[in-house]
C-alpha cells in the first residue's frame, strides 16, 4: 500500500496510489488523517479498502502534504553510514547519534525548500524515513519491524554554519521549510525487510551527488527502533530519519550549496522520488 | 495571572490561582485547553475573567498536568550560565546551544520522575521555562518579550551516560518521565521583565544543591526568543527551557544521583515551586 496526504483547497485528504492513479477521500469523511490510522492493527488495511473504491483525484488539483503532518517526534540519526561518518571526521559510532527536527522544518514533495536569508550554507542530505505504527517501549529487536507503519524519502536539509555554531546541531536543522518528506508512505509489505538493500541517492539539477545502499547503515532500522525505545515510548506518527551517506555538499571539494533555482531530488529505490525546488527566503 | 492545567477523572480542565485558591472549568466548556488560549491577544485576559467566577476546585481532587501538554517544540538551552559552562569544561558560549526534549519526557508537579532501568546516572537541572504566546519569525529583540505568554519552573532531568554516548545529547534528555514542568504558568505582568533577577534553586531532600540568579544567564530571555526566531517560527505553546546553573549532580564531588525515594524541588522566586518524587522504572 502506498498512501499520500494532501490538501484540496483547505480540506485535507488521504489517497491511495495504485498503478499511477490516486483515489482519495477528505479527512472529515474518513474520520481522521493518515496519521490517525497508523497506530491500530488492521486500520491501514481498512483504510485501503475504503480508498480503493474512492473517486480518482488529480495530483494537479491538490497540494501534497508530508505523509505525516503532526509527528510527535522527528528523531534524526547522524553519522549512520560509515563513509559519511569518516568524511565528517568521526570514528565509526558504537551508539546512534540522535538529534531532533521539528514539524516547522519540513515541507512536502514539490514544495519549495527555503534557503534562509541569514546563511548561504544550505545543504542536502538523502535519508530513509521510518514512520512508527504501533506504540511501544523496550521493543525487542526481533519484533522491532512490527512497529513500523511505513517508509518514505526524506531530505534532512541543513544550514551548516548554524549547525556548527554550538556543540549541538539543532539550530542547523530547525530552520523553517528546509527539510522535505514524502511523497508517499509505503507500507512494509511492499519493500524488503527493514528497507535493506535499496539504492538511495541525491540528485541535484540532474547530477547524482550522493549514492549508497541502505544496507550500508551502521545501525539498521530494527536496531534503531529497539535502541530508541530503550529510552522513550515510540508513538504512532513518530518519524525516525535514519541518516545520510557520504557526498553531502559541505564536505565535497569544491563544496556544493543549494541555491535558488536548484531542483533537488531524493530517490530511494521502491520507496519514492522526492523532488523540491530551492527558493530564497522572502522570494516566495 | 497564574494558571494550572489539570485533569479531573479523564476530563481536562484549566484553573486560575488567586490567593491560594483555585477556580477551574473543564476544557469542553471552555472550548479549549490552556495552550489554545495562548496565541491570541486578549484571550488569556478573557479566560481569566471566566475563571474568576468559576467553582473552586481542590487540588487534592484533581491531577495536575504540565501547563502546556502538547508543545510543538521544547527547545532547551545548554551551557547558559557561566559557572555551569565552566564546570562542564566549555568556553563561555558566543551562541546559544540548543537541543530538544519531547513531550513524553515531561511530567507535572507532583508526578513521579522515573529513574530508568538502564541507567543509575539520573541527574536534576533547575531551569526557567518560557512559554511562547504570539507566533513569530525574525522577532526583534526589543519586542521579543511581547511574544512570551508566561513562565514556569522546569526540571531538565538528564540521564548522563546516555547524554554522552554520542556527540549529541538528545538520548539523555529523551527518556520517558524524566523532566518536570510546572506547576503554574505565570504571566509576565506578575514578574520582572524577562524574569530577570530571580533566585533559582534545586533542593534535593531538603538540601540546596543549585542556587543562582536568573540574571546570570549568558543569553537572556529576549535574546533567546529573538535568536531562535532567526531560524524558526515560534508558535503558541512552544517552550524554551533556558538552561541550568552550576551544581548539577554529575559535576559535584562526590557526585549526586537521583534515586528512588528522593524528593526533588525546583524553586524559582515568584514563579513557583515544582516538586517531584523519584521512583524506579517498573516500580510504579
Amino acid at each position: 500500500m502506498r498512501f499520500i496526504s494532501y490538501s484540496a483547497g483547505t480540506v485535507p485528504g488521504v489517497a491511495i496510489s495504485q498503478d499511477g492513479r490516486y483515489r482519495g477521500l477528505p479527512v472529515p469523511s474518513l474520520g481522521g488523517d493518515l496519521q490517525s490510522f497508523l497506530g491500530r492493527p488492521g486500520e491501514l488495511a481498512g483504510l485501503t479498502d475504503r480508498l480503493s473504491t474512492a473517486p480518482e483525484i488529480s495530483l494537479d488539483a491538490v497540494t501534497l502534504l508530508p505523509p505525516v503532518t503532526r509527528p510527535g517526534k522527528i528523531l534524526c540519526i547522524g553519522l549512520n553510514y560509515r563513509a559519511h561518518s569518516a568524511e565528517s571526521g568521526f570514528e565509526v559510532p558504537t551508539y546512534p547519534t540522535v538529534f531532533a527536527r521539528f514539524a516547522n522544518g519540513t515541507v512536502a514533495h514539490g514544495a519549495p525548500l527555503v534557503r534562509p536569508k541569514v546563511s548561504d550554507l544550505f545543504d542536502y542530505e538523502c535519508e530513509l524515513a521510518v514512520v512508527i505504527g504501533a506504540r511501544g517501549r523496550h521493543i525487542d529487536i526481533d519484533r522491532a519491524l512490527d512497529h513500523v507503519a511505513g517508509y518514505a524519502a526524506f531530505n534532512d536539509g541543513s544550514v551548516r554554519d548554524f549547525q556548527m555554531k554550538s556543540p549541538q546541531w539543532t539550530m542547523g536543522k530547525a530552520f523553517d521549510d528546509t527539510g522535505a518528506f514524502g511523497p508517499e508512505l509505503v507500507t512494509p509489505e511492499e519493500l524488503p525487510p527493514g528497507c535493506r538493500g535499496l539504492r538511495i541517492r541525491t540528485i541535484l539539477n540532474g547530477e547524482v551527488l550522493q549514492e549508497a545502499d541502505t544496507a550500508d547503515m551502521i545501525f539498521d532500522v530494527a536496531t534503531l527502533v529497539s535502541t530508541l525505545s530503550e529510552a522513550m515510548t515510540l508513538e504512532p506518527g513518530d518519524v525516525i530519519v535514519t541518516g545520510t551517506p557520504d557526498g553531502v555538499g559541505a564536505l565535497r571539494d569544491p563544496q556544493v550549496w543549494l541555491k535558488p533555482g536548484d531542483e533537488v531530488t531524493i530517490d530511494i529505490e521502491q520507496v519514492g522520488t522526492l523532488t523540491n525546488p530551492v527558493v530564497q527566503e522572502g522570494d516566495r
